[in-house]
């Protein structure tokens, strides 16, 4: 049970690891923070995100506490636990917030401590800016929140990563294989960044703002990205993506031949039945 | 000069008619209309956006004006005219509200009375929703307006539309050609439109809106789309929307074999260059 006796880590105090510990702070919980730099652990025991924070990684810093969350990079957050697991409180529960999850969240199960668990999740909530600076755990609010369970995890763990989510503050609480997860989240996530940065970057554009209307904006919002994190998330889920990008080139390539040869009728079809499956999205 | 004591006659009372009624009534001008429907006549009365209102395209209803705007489909407002255009008061001043410019331009001013005058302009501006009962003049706040004269425009005619953008409450006033504005268009608009369209139909998302993020329903606000009205846009401008495509669908590849063959480096360059570049949209 998630209750408000267990204690709390987040290692990496980014825009994430930050809004998880202020939302958790607010809900009660005791956080504590291991991250990089002494600055971020300033800032958020100054604005009371967390109740004690360290850039060493000791049995001190770090083990005691029930509930480990990782807002790390995918890399980072294996070879952390390669060094580190040892050091964690025996039997607690681990979880993370990293957008892609077949690459982690087996590899983390197999090289596990026995007593350990953990149980993989992704917040679907960002921003385009950076740091505990721009931590704000509203941005949990309205959002969904998927949890990646595999055989390896038991039922108990499983309901608390769920609770975890509510506890932030997330709208839907959602459960998906790690594949599952990967396939859905190349799609809707990955695929989508793709576009944005293709469509900013395939053209000289300098001097197209005065002209852009709101379509250009939307589709664009997202081309403020962060290269270190989305090229290492593209990357670990390239099989899936590449096939998505596939998938959608296609289509992209059946309207162009359709302008080309003014084939009116398969452009309206396609519009009728983009409309109505766009109205899903709006509940 | 576009002083109150020009006669505005907005020929289609739609979505932008509507709101373009809407707007210059607020701002004192003594507004006519001419549409197909009593109804949209009815309501435009009953809200205060129109003085007089008929269905009859006739001398009496469309011969008093000083100001024409035809706010119809390209291919409407070229037969409109053919059929109509004697009824217009000597001397007026005729402008339209297309997202297509250079075929309309042209065939309209070839066809005109010498003693008319027709500059284009294209309100950047719109709703997912149609019709004179969702008119809202506050969709031009903070939007674009082109105009696109050629050079058989005067420039008095060219700074009386100018102005017109202005009255109806657009933040910039913008001047192209009717070429220039085709193919920016192209890329802004258009090829947006069809990304839009293309995520939304390239695969089954039934079950998919549990799991999107901001970022799929930005990219797919716009694939709500009138199929009427955006598939003759697209064909009317099919050589330029092609164009672009292309040059769009060969960056999604470049993409495409980024990630595929882990070339991290690439991936982030273009990220650095979309990050940089997006900034340009955020003023």
């Amino acid at each position: 049970m998630l209750n408000k006796d267990k204690k709390i880590l987040i290692v990496g105090l980014g825009l994430i690891g930050g809004s998880y510990a202020q939302a958790l702070k607010r809900e009660g919980f005791y956080v504590g923070a291991v991250t990089r730099s002494q600055s971020s652990i300033d800032y958020a025991l100054s604005h009371g995100f967390i109740d004690t924070g360290s850039t060493e990684v000791s049995a001190e810093s770090v083990g005691g506490y029930d509930l480990v969350v990782f807002a790390l990079y995918p890399n980072v957050l294996l070879k952390w636990l390669e060094t580190n697991q040892g050091l964690l409180k025996q039997g607690a529960l681990l979880t993370d917030v990293t957008g892609v999850k077949s690459c982690v969240v087996y590899k983390v199960q197999a090289m596990l401590r026995s007593d350990l668990e953990f149980v993989g999740a992704h917040p679907m909530a960002g921003r385009e800016v950076y740091g505990v600076r721009n931590a704000d755990c509203s941005i949990f609010r309205g959002a969904n929140y998927i949890v990646t369970p595999t055989d390896a995890n038991t039922p108990a763990a499983i309901a608390d990563i769920e609770e975890l989510g509510r506890v932030l503050g997330f709208a839907r609480i959602s459960r998906l294989s790690p594949e599952r997860h990967d396939e859905m989240i190349g799609f809707l996530s990955q695929l989508t960044h793709c576009i944005a940065v293709a469509l900013m970057t395939c053209r000289d554009v300098e001097h197209m703002s005065a002209y852009s209307g709101d379509s250009f904006r939307d589709l664009t919002r997202i081309a403020r990205i962060n290269e270190d994190m989305w090229s290492e998330l593209f990357l670990l889920n390239s099989d899936v993506l590449v096939n998505q990008i596939d998938i959608f080139v296609s289509q992209m390539l059946g309207i162009r031949d359709a302008v080309a040869c003014g084939d009116v009728e398969k452009l309206r079809e396609l519009m009728k039945l983009s409309t109505s499956r766009r109205a899903l999205f709006d509940k």
